[in-house]
């Protein structure tokens, strides 16, 4: 049975990228050592994390003016970062478009100096769709911070919207290298890796350099200015996860960089939503215009039938369907490893499904 | 040639872990996934990091009331972590014995409430000792901190002093599963997993239940009582490397547990031990008493004869003996995964350098 992995994070990785890092396991580059087992200050280490971040600054076409981070910790902890470096003694913006964007705002007011303001919020429809933004905003703000892609809500911004000079802070976790938007209308990016870039435990950061905090945060970890400055060498970081980023970023090039993967993505895509419209059983809870390529969520609008057709998928190999309990029904997360033709597969029974199940 | 890496951290690894792992590289369990395509919430993942917790729990004899966390960020995070959770308007005890004693030092001192006092240190003798602590210490203090094995000066803790009814914190970064420390002795270890337990990017906590704190911290990913009410699972935790670390703690179960792997360390260390005060090239920088079974500094003396030793070394595939910057020479680790075979190869060519150089 093929299986087929729709999972929200930790996803889907090219099997390629896979067949390597298995294959090097025991002895990478014939040094006799396992990537694991390299000092973090060896030139065979050095050489991973400065391929790793040359690569995706050429695939994000990432400006000299920006740092490229190495961090860990998760979005989770950027939620807390950014505030802490940016934002201090400041006003912070917030767009509200699900629950990770309502966990970045709570982590923003949980610090005791930082004024909090929501500029726009779809939570008045269970964040089903991409809020409109004022016309004017706190143009002295240190930053307004959006989640471009909402995993759980199946929600994106197709295009950045302008904020004035008010810098834009992203969460860009589940649709970093898959969308076409540029570096340079963004103040800073953060990314958990566990979707498009690798395994979970690495978070990348890609920071304007002159947005880095120029007074100390009081935990080195938490400080953007000083990562930057030892090149995410301050202590040891997640060695082995930046390998097997390393070995996407290639991956993706590979396939024609973004824009050759997000080419992909969009007909993945497309496809499913084209299966959802012509269905009389499943619907996308969704507005149209907000709809992501990325995470597809779909229900039947009948829970029991929703729970028959998720454990009928499992049992066929599909696996992580299931949507996220606050939403309920299927969600199919389609990152840039996922093949069409687990989309393809999924269409045809989904169809063999609606038919069994009073369709037509 | 074979190649021996005594790298400092990340280190070298059980043959047969990276074996196991590359043979579950693209198919974990007939799942048709590997362990960093699985989600963090799937029951594969969950047999994987309750395993773990189970095998360190029998590894460790760990009370039922100390609780286990697979956190983030290195023992680094934890400088800032442990005085943030457990010493808020309160008085923190330090003993300080290196380099990585100093920075978990800092960043306690860094925090505007916590009070901080260095209650013995053996700085004066650049740390080639472990000093004496005082008879009597403020028994109101939240915590003392010890660093049980100092990775760059090659000293150790044999035996955990009394500190009355202080509770005590312990960085056990570099000697975790190689000593015969009872954990009731302790309020709370921390060690980051690249040097005993696996790759670089994962930190294990255990902390008694009653330390936990009270009062939410301002930030979820520092918060003790957050992440362990979550199971370590309040975000996405480092999945591979947890798995990596169940393989490496059944790997250590298979050798006869923690005594029969420092039984094997002992030995490897007395070997070398040996072999460098039978020398009349090579000497210890440390106090015989202080000296730790884990890493090994020597020295000749001379730093043009200690560059020449560690390239021949090095041309013989003998990785990473150079000394820390700090202390200069050579430093041998010898971790858990590291084999006798590889220290009798270091001590033959340690002796064929002497007589090349003017020994007898």
């Amino acid at each position: 049975m093929t299986i087929y992995n729709f999972s929200a994070g930790p996803a889907v990785l090219p099997k390629a990228v896979l067949e390597t890092a298995q294959s090097e396991m025991l002895d990478y580059k014939s040094s006799g050592m396992s990537v694991m087992e390299l000092s973090h200050r060896s030139s065979l280490f050095e050489e991973i994390i400065q391929t790793a971040e040359n690569l995706l600054r050429e695939l994000m076409a990432i400006p000299d003016n920006y740092k490229v981070l190495f961090l860990q910790g998760g979005a989770s902890l950027q939620f807390t970062m950014v505030p802490l470096n940016l934002a201090q003694g400041k006003k912070a913006l917030y767009v509200n478009t699900g629950s990770w964007s309502k966990k970045a705002i709570s982590a923003a007011k949980a610090l005791d100096n930082v004024e909090v303001e929501v500029i726009a919020s779809s939570e008045d429809k269970n964040f089903t769709y991409i809020p409109e933004i004022p016309k004017t905003i706190d143009q002295n703000a240190a930053y307004v911070h959006i989640t471009t892609n909402n995993t759980i809500e199946g929600t994106a911004f197709e295009k950045i919207p302008s904020f004035g000079k008010v810098p834009v802070v992203a969460d860009m976790s589940s649709n970093i290298l898959a969308n076409d938007y540029k570096v340079e209308d963004f103040g800073l990016i953060y990314a958990g890796a566990q979707k498009n870039i690798g395994p979970a435990g690495l978070t990348v950061v890609i920071v304007r350099e002159d947005l880095l905090n120029k007074k100390a945060i009081f935990a080195p970890m938490l400080d953007y200015a000083l990562q930057a400055k030892n090149n995410s060498l301050y202590n040891t970081p997640p060695t082995y996860g930046i390998y097997i980023a390393k070995l996407v970023f290639e991956w993706v090039k590979a396939q024609g960089g973004v824009a050759g993967i997000t080419a992909e993505d969009r007909k993945k895509a497309q496809l499913l939503y084209d299966a959802i419209e012509n269905s009389h059983l499943f619907k996308s809870p969704v507005e149209k215009k907000s709809r992501s390529i990325t995470n597809i969520p779909f229900i039947t609008g009948d829970e029991d039938l929703d729970k028959a057709f998720n454990q009928a998928a499992l049992a066929q190999g599909f696996e992580n369907l299931k949507g996220h309990r606050s939403v309920g029904g299927m969600r199919a997360s389609l990152y840039n490893a996922f093949p069409i033709e687990g989309v393809e597969a999924l269409i045809a029974f989904m169809e063999k499904f609606e038919k069994e199940n009073g369709g037509e």
